[in-house]
């Protein structure tokens, strides 16, 4: 049987008013209590849900400044860049051009099946691993001007930036979503889970 | 008795990321069937829930270019502006300078006794009426900074825009905030009540 093609989704924390981090890249503004249920929600995504991560180059470089060349060791990791040289970590592949022809081929690919032992807390609605984008702003606007985005998995934070990094830089035109779900954690963060309309 | 202070509530529709309108300060982005209950809902908090409301020069100004220079008539009405000289209605009142000072003075003014006869849908916690402000993004940041704001009412439209007018402009410190309510509407709009953390 043809494997469907996998879902990209872009899964990020924003502000109120749409910010993914502070105009310094810092995100100290989103505290995270790692017992707090939005993070093992969070982390149990990321083991369960996806099986590849894409970022573009200012958010791959964050973690780079603090010594981690490798953010999502169990996923096959793409960085998206027109001038970083060379990758460094041999894990990390580094595409500078193709965007989109690179990430219609991942999509084509099957993904992983679920490991159903890691799957301890309520069912995944599907049996293979999808792909997760994790940013920024830069990266989504091109694969969203491409059609290539599927979903839009929001981690709403109760806080208002009033400036910072956008969660997506100016579109060629407006991204309609249609809602799937909501979960209200006990911080007050509201994960919000949307479909791109088509 | 001694009333209450009454509060200040920052209501408005935004995209996903964050904007209150497009950059021509349009908002066809924010489909409006007024058959949907989230219309019914906002005209109710309307009716009900604030005799006053405030707003920007900006805001103010999308109204009165399609000829509406008294947009909420059952309300006493504050417009903000260095700018306008005159109030182009009689009912409209300009205010040039002090900002805060004026806003204190009509938080510490009673507010209306809630009219019971209007609430026929879901009883309201607080007897008196509330000031409503509508916007823009620059008198919420005056009012935000001057810590005049106490709640923030969100009417999370499912689409992102990718540029605009933001829902506040840059801050000079962090709006922390405390989440009171969630409601998920049919039409994937997702009205979040915040309080301002102090």
């Amino acid at each position: 049987m043809q494997p469907q093609t996998r879902k990209l989704k872009y899964h990020v924390a924003t502000s109120l008013d749409g910010f993914i981090a502070r105009d310094d890249d810092s995100t100290d503004c989103f505290p995270g209590d790692l017992q707090a249920e939005n993070v093992t929600d969070y982390l149990f995504s990321l083991a369960s849900e996806y099986d590849t991560v894409l970022m573009g180059r200012g958010t791959y470089e964050i973690g780079l400044k603090v010594g981690v060349s490798d953010p999502y060791p169990q996923m096959e990791t793409y960085v998206f860049s027109r001038t970083l040289k060379d990758s460094p970590n041999p894990r990390v592949h580094l595409v500078h051009e193709n965007v989109a022809d690179v990430v219609r081929g991942l999509k084509a690919r099957a993904g992983e099946d679920i490991d159903w032992g890691r799957v301890i807390r309520g069912a995944q609605a599907h049996a293979h691993k999808d792909i997760y984008l994790c940013g920024g702003g830069n990266l989504a606007r091109t694969l969203f001007a491409e059609g290539l985005i599927d979903e839009v998995v929001i981690k709403l934070n109760p806080v208002l930036l009033g400036s910072g990094k956008p969660v997506v830089s100016r579109l060629p035109q407006d991204i309609p979503l249609e809602l799937m779900s909501t979960k209200t954690y006990r911080t007050g963060i509201v994960l919000l889970r949307y479909s791109v309309k088509r």
